[in-house]
């Protein structure tokens, strides 16, 4: 590639480092961080005293046994998420480890490319299609061992957007 | 409060919602997410899967016993943790956890007012006095039990700011 194409990308928005990590960037914001908590009353105390608001009222997601409870922080969500249902995997996290930091969750503009590209790339997930996460966003969950050790999910939201994000 | 008071209070930004919940909005943002892992380049591998790319060389930050990888994710940093000696607090985590989410990071304007207001509120420190963090920042760090759980750092930036944020 000669110097004129490289400032051409340059020109384009595309970085330099682009030809180090030849990835696409398709991630767009980080777009939550989860946190279990057997309690939501209890569990929103340290981020009320940080004067953190929550985003609308607490919200039920079924496909997780879990109710929602989502603390704006410039474009990211603290999510606390307290079981509703013996089996919910909250529950078991909750029994095994206490409360506490439970996941990451990246915002992407196509959850189902993404997943096919990184399948192609090695990946494995724990839902092998899209399943319906908060405020109508489809999601998927990474392998904990994909991830080194964290658990991460990737979120769609339903076209128009989620409040939170664009206007941080 | 009269109507006319709240209507001025909108005007110059404050949210109808102060009145429910008194504490000022002193949180900035999200400024990181830390995980703890006992190599960078293993480590590594999901953000770079994801297309994210670290923010300048990896930094020692010889107060906290560890090296630190940073990806960028729009406003936030996703911070990898690897101890560089045998009594860091990360090294202590790793060998009692293993690898994994270890602490959430939220960017103050002002350390030492923050700290003021939230000892007054009941809460405790881990480090008395602020603590160089990376890039140049101050840190303290509240305890777990304060955060229903979970480690919470509060960071100050020096004037001029940080890359991340306010950019992304």
């Amino acid at each position: 590639m000669s110097p004129v194409h490289l400032r051409a990308d340059a020109a384009a928005g595309l970085w330099g480092a682009s030809l180090l990590y030849p990835a696409c960037m398709t991630v767009l914001l980080l777009d939550h961080v989860a946190i279990a908590t057997p309690d939501l009353e209890a569990g929103s105390a340290p981020y009320v005293a940080l004067g953190l608001h929550p985003e609308g009222p607490d919200e039920d997601v079924a496909s997780q046994g879990v109710r929602v409870r989502a603390f704006q922080v410039g474009e990211t969500l603290i999510e606390l998420l307290m079981p509703t249902r013996d089996d919910s995997p909250i529950a078991a996290f909750l029994a095994r480890k206490g409360p506490g930091l439970h996941h990451t969750a990246y915002r992407v503009a196509d959850l189902n490319a993404e997943m096919t590209r990184l399948r192609a790339d090695g990946a494995r997930f724990l839902n092998e299609e899209p399943t319906p996460g908060r405020a109508g966003s489809r999601v998927a969950f990474l392998h904990p061992k994909w991830g080194a050790g964290t658990l991460i999910e990737l979120v769609e939201h339903p076209a128009g957007g989620h409040p939170a994000g664009g206007h941080g």
